[in-house]
C-alpha cells in the first residue's frame, strides 16, 4: 500500500529500522541526551528563540492544542480563534469547554483569511490568537505574516497549529511573534502516530508559570520541570521519541527545515501538474506544500477513496462530515516520490478510462 | 542491552516486526476490525462481563488513571485510596486535583494492606475506592480479595490501577465487582509505551454517562462513542495498538491469561531462587510475580542499576525518591528467559566477587 494521507504517513528505512528494536529503559543519561537533541533540533527547524522550551506530549495534536489552551489561557482572557473547518472548530470546541471567552472567524470551507476579516477586530481588547496555520480538513494555508502583524500590532498571544505544516512551508516562529506552536510526529516528521510536540516561547512559559492547569496528564509545569533534565513526567512513547530523532538528525543533514519544505514542495507541484486534466477540481483559494485538497466533479469522493484503497492498493486521505462525498485529499508528506504519484496519478487515469469517474 | 525493568519491556519477535512496517492510514473498515478484536481480547483476558467497554487512550498508565478519575468522579463522591508508593501518591494528587474528597490509608513502605486498615472505614458513607493492585514503585500486591468484599458490603465503585499487574497475577474483574481496570502497553503487554488500555464495567459506562468531563482528549464519551465503530476520537498510537493485538493473539495461542500469568510465575520464582545468597531483602510483604523489590544491604541500590548497566549491559529498576539509594527492582514481565536471569545473578555475583556488593 502506498500511503498519500495526511498522517500517519510512510517513514524512511532508519525510522523504521528503530520501530523494530526493543524499546531501552528511559530514566537514564543517554535517554535524557536523545530527548535534549530533540529539543535542540526541533527549536531550530521551527526558527525558534534560543530562550524557547520544546515538550513531547504523549498523545495526538489534539492533545497539544488542549494542553496550550489549558495551560496558558484563563477565563480572563478574550481570544480570537480562526474557523475555516474540523481543526479549527476543535479549538471552538476547546475555547468553549475550558471557558475561554471568544469571537470566532468562521471561514466557508476553501476560502483564505484576508485582512477585512481582521479589520473589525483591531485596536479591542483581545488577549490571545488560535489558529490552524494549515487548516488539514479543507487544505487552506493561512496568511501568517498577516496574523503575526495583527498579534504584534494588538500585543496578543499567538498559539499556532502547526501540526500538518511543520516541515512542509515556511514558519519562523521568532519573526512572527508566535508563542505556542504546535505539531506532532506522524505528519511531516513521518514517524508513527503518538507524539505531540510544542515548542514554547519565553512568553508562553511565564503563561505558564502563572496558569493553574487542570489536569495533571497535561500540565506543562511538570513537563517543563521534568525537561530540565531531559526526562518527562509519565513514561513517554520512548519509541517514537527515538524514531523522531533520528528523523530530526536525517532532515538536518540533508539541507534542514528549507531542504524539507522544498523536497515536499517539488512533490506537491509535481502531483498538481499531473491531474490538469482529471475531472478534479483543487477547492482551497490557499494551498500548502503538505496536501492537495480535491472535488471530484463526476463522482463521490468517499467512492474513489475506497476505490483506490481496495483495487489499486493506495489510501488517499478521505473527508469525513458533510465533505465525505465532496472532497478528498491527497498528502505530500512522508517518504513519497514523484514515481509514487506516477502510480496514483495513472490509478486515476484508469478509473477514468472505466467511466468511474 | 537485557531489560528487567518494569516498562518499557522487551517485545516478542512478531510484536517487534510490526514495529518495522509502515503503519496504515487508520479510518478504515480494517482498522476498526482490529480495534474490536482487541477490545474483546482484554475483555477476555480481565474477565470483564459481556456487557463491559474497552477504550485504548494514546498516553501513559498514568493519563489512564487520571481518566478514570476524571470522567466518573465527582466532588459529590467520598472516596478512600490506598496510598502505599508513588503510585498510590499518585491517586491522592489526582483526588486532590479534582476536588474529590477522598479519605487516604498511608501505608509504610512494603507493607500489605491488611483487614484492620479498612476497619474504621466500614459502613460509613464512602462511594469509591481506589488502588494500585500492584503498587509498582515497592513491589507490593494488594489483596484484591479484601478489598472487594469491603466494596461489595459497602456498595461502592472500584477503580482498580492493574497497570503492572494485568497478566502476571490472577484478576477476576467481574467476580472482584471492579468497575475500572487499567493497564498501560509498557508492562506485560510487552509493547512500546504509548498506550493505556481502560476497562470499564456497565456501572462506570453510567457514570461517565453522568459526568462532566472537563477534558476533551480524556473525555471517555468521545472515546466510547467513537469506539462503537472500532474508532478512536483523536489519531491513535496505529503502530502500539497493531502491536497490541499482535500480542494479545500471541498471549491467546499461548494458554491464555492464565499461561502468561505460569509464565510469569515461572521467572519470578526462578530469579527469587537464585538470589538467595546475595546480600539483597526483599522489601515487599506481598509480593506480585510483575517484580522483585530488592533492597541492597551492602550497597547503593543506584550505583548497582548504574553498574548493572554501564559493566555488564543490563538495566534492572533504579527506584526514585527517598528510595533511590535503599531500593533497586527486577521485572519479570515481557520476553525474557530463565537464561536471561542467570546472566543477571552472575553478574551480581561477579560484582559481589569485586566487593562492590
Amino acid at each position: 500500500m502506498i500511503n498519500f494521507t495526511v498522517g500517519p504517513v510512510q517513514s524512511s528505512d532508519a525510522v523504521r529500522a528503530i520501530g523494530a528494536e526493543q524499546v531501552p529503559y528511559f530514566r537514564t543519561a543517554e535517554f535524557s541526551e536523545l530527548m535534549f537533541e530533540n529539543e535542540a533540533l526541533v527549536k531550530k527547524f521551527a526558527k525558534a528563540s534560543e530562550d524557547s522550551r520544546v515538550v513531547f506530549i504523549t498523545g495526538s495534536g489534539s492533545a497539544g492544542m488542549e494542553t496550550a489552551v489549558m495551560n496558558t489561557l484563563t477565563p480572563q482572557d478574550k481570544a480570537i480563534v480562526v474557523n475555516g473547518g474540523s481543526f479549527g472548530e476543535r479549538f471552538v470546541e476547546l475555547l468553549t469547554l475550558h471557558e475561554i471567552p471568544f469571537t470566532e472567524i468562521k471561514l466557508k470551507p476553501g476560502k483564505a483569511l484576508k485582512p477585512e476579516h481582521l479589520a473589525e477586530l483591531d485596536g479591542k481588547d483581545y488577549t490571545t490568537f488560535l489558529v490552524n496555520k494549515h487548516e488539514t480538513s479543507t487544505g487552506v494555508h493561512y496568511d501568517m505574516n498577516l496574523i503575526s502583524d495583527f498579534c504584534k500590532r494588538n500585543n496578543m498571544f499567538l498559539i499556532v497549529d502547526c501540526i500538518s505544516t511543520f516541515l512542509t512551508d515556511p514558519f519562523d516562529m521568532e519573526a512572527l511573534g508566535a508563542d505556542i506552536m504546535i505539531t506532532g510526529s506522524q505528519k511531516a516528521l513521518a514517524c508513527p502516530p503518538g507524539i505531540s510536540v510544542m515548542v514554547l516561547s519565553p512568553r508562553a512559559l511565564t503563561r505558564i508559570d502563572n496558569t493553574k492547569c487542570k489536569c495533571q496528564y497535561l500540565d506543562l509545569k511538570l513537563a517543563l520541570k521534568n525537561g530540565e533534565r531531559g526526562q518527562t513526567p509519565w513514561t513517554p512513547a520512548v519509541g517514537i521519541l527515538r524514531q523522531i530523532n533520528m528523523r530530526l538528525k536525517e532532515i538536518d543533514a540533508n539541507g534542514g527545515v528549507e531542504g524539507e519544505i522544498a523536497r515536499t514542495a517539488v512533490l506537491a507541484n509535481y502531483f498538481r501538474e499531473q491531474i490538469k486534466d482529471l475531472p478534479f477540481e483543487i477547492v482551497s483559494e490557499s494551498l500548502s506544500n503538505a496536501v492537495t485538497p480535491l472535488h471530484p466533479t463526476t463522482a463521490s469522493a468517499y467512492d474513489i477513496f475506497l476505490k483506490i484503497k481496495d483495487e489499486y492498493g493506495m489510501w488517499i486521505c478521505p473527508n469525513g462530515g458533510s465533505m465525505k462525498d465532496t472532497v478528498f485529499r491527497v498528502g505530500h508528506i512522508g517518504a513519497l516520490t514523484t514515481a509514487d504519484y506516477d502510480q496514483l496519478v495513472n490509478a486515476f487515469k484508469d478509473l477514468q478510462k472505466r467511466g468511474l469517474i
